[in-house]
């Protein structure tokens, strides 16, 4: 047997989510079949960096599985994505030692979210990006806003109040905003994301830039450890995992 | 009454094209459909510029309507694109007179087809450009191509067969191959297109890109006037149009 990393890039709109959900289209449950058709049906589960949810895009996320066949590393890619849906795409396959896992041994994941500035939205972005109609978020207030979210923090109040996770500290390494033409995108980088923990610091971030909240609120609604006191999730359509490192 | 002619633009992915057919989803049923909303049940018809095939995307198509309501231009554009869809959109509105017709008063039309060069095609761009995969097309030999479609030809060799029009003379203004990135856009502007034309044109270029064909059988092939004697009719999913020119 062989362990194959593979990153992989996912158009979300017509997936349930990343994880496999009875009798719906999943990421996970795509990959799979597009796998055990690959292994003339032998069962072949690959295993992601993580979750995403129904609408959330991908442009770097990282699977593994193992395999007992016999391919080059061109005819992995190839393969994968003659047997993949046209909405999954394997960017780039390597070989693997079997104490590499696509979840465990990941060090850090970097998000994107966008939002869309134009009066009218096009509607080839209807489902890439979160159009801002009348608002007009101040960028600085949202880059002010951005610091008091670097460093460790307790996420309590940044993710869904039903995430199970036991710790909810975090590390954020990087958040910046940026705008490009009519795009505005905030990048996220960190030791790892809890349950809509990027989208609620999305809507936080534009929540300060239209002028709902102080960028300073953000400290107390961080102590505060309460969902309650931060924003909106921001929608799911203008999220983007674009990366997940590993060391070594 | 009072005529509004809108220009519009659609995602064409999720249509069955752009004319009226029982129970598909188009963009005329569609269009149609949030007009009567906003006449509050009142049946008005939207005449188009001209039809385009499912799955054919519209950055520019031109649309006009006969209306009792008073609104100005700017409530117009709202109002249109909160009863559209969010794959069609209005881009602007304005007032005509009487006497204009989306359809018979159009001077002229342009349109553009887009290959993507990349190893692996974004899925993103799946509905959007035709991958070229494994095909690497010399834009030389297009170009040289080009010319002998410019100026008035019958183009019964490069239209639908099913093509009805008395006349298949049409007069082409402009015919560019460009590349931008991994992308290749070919733009063609004239003063009509028959069916399927602008798809068979994109066939033909790309045949004799990869050297199916050689850039002086053009002028044969359209002597032939036979369907027959061209290429591959290119993909739906990478052509756009672009927008409609009317005189004065």
């Amino acid at each position: 047997m062989r362990r194959v990393k593979a990153v992989i890039s996912y158009d979300g709109t017509n997936f349930a989510g990343y994880q496999y959900q009875p009798k719906m289209r999943t990421v996970q449950s795509e990959i799979d079949k597009g796998l055990r058709k690959l292994h003339k049906d032998q069962t072949i589960f690959s295993v992601a960096s993580g979750r995403t949810d129904a609408g959330v895009h991908a442009l770097g996320q990282v699977i593994h599985f193992d395999t007992p066949l016999d391919l080059s590393l061109e005819r992995w890619k190839m393969a994968l994505n003659v047997y993949f849906p046209k909405d999954v795409r394997a960017e780039s396959v390597e070989f693997v030692d079997d104490d590499f896992h696509a979840r465990y041994s990941a060090t850090g994941k970097t998000y994107m979210f966008k939002w869309t500035k134009s009066e009218v939205q096009s509607p080839f972005e209807r489902n890439y990006s979160v159009h801002l109609g009348k608002w007009n978020p101040a960028i600085g207030r949202m880059r002010e806003a951005a610091k008091y979210f670097m460093g460790t923090h307790d996420f309590t109040s940044f993710c869904s109040s039903k995430t199970a996770t036991a710790s909810k500290v975090r590390t954020i390494r990087m958040l910046t905003i940026e705008e490009q033409g009519e795009e505005l995108i905030m990048t996220v980088e960190g030791d790892g994301f809890l349950y809509n923990m990027v989208r609620t610091i999305a809507g936080m971030l534009l929540a300060v830039g239209i002028g709902w909240n102080e960028p300073e609120d953000i400290q107390a609604i961080l102590e505060a450890k309460d969902r309650k006191r931060a924003g909106k999730t921001a929608p799911a359509h203008g999220l983007y995992l674009v990366n997940v490192t590993y060391d070594g």
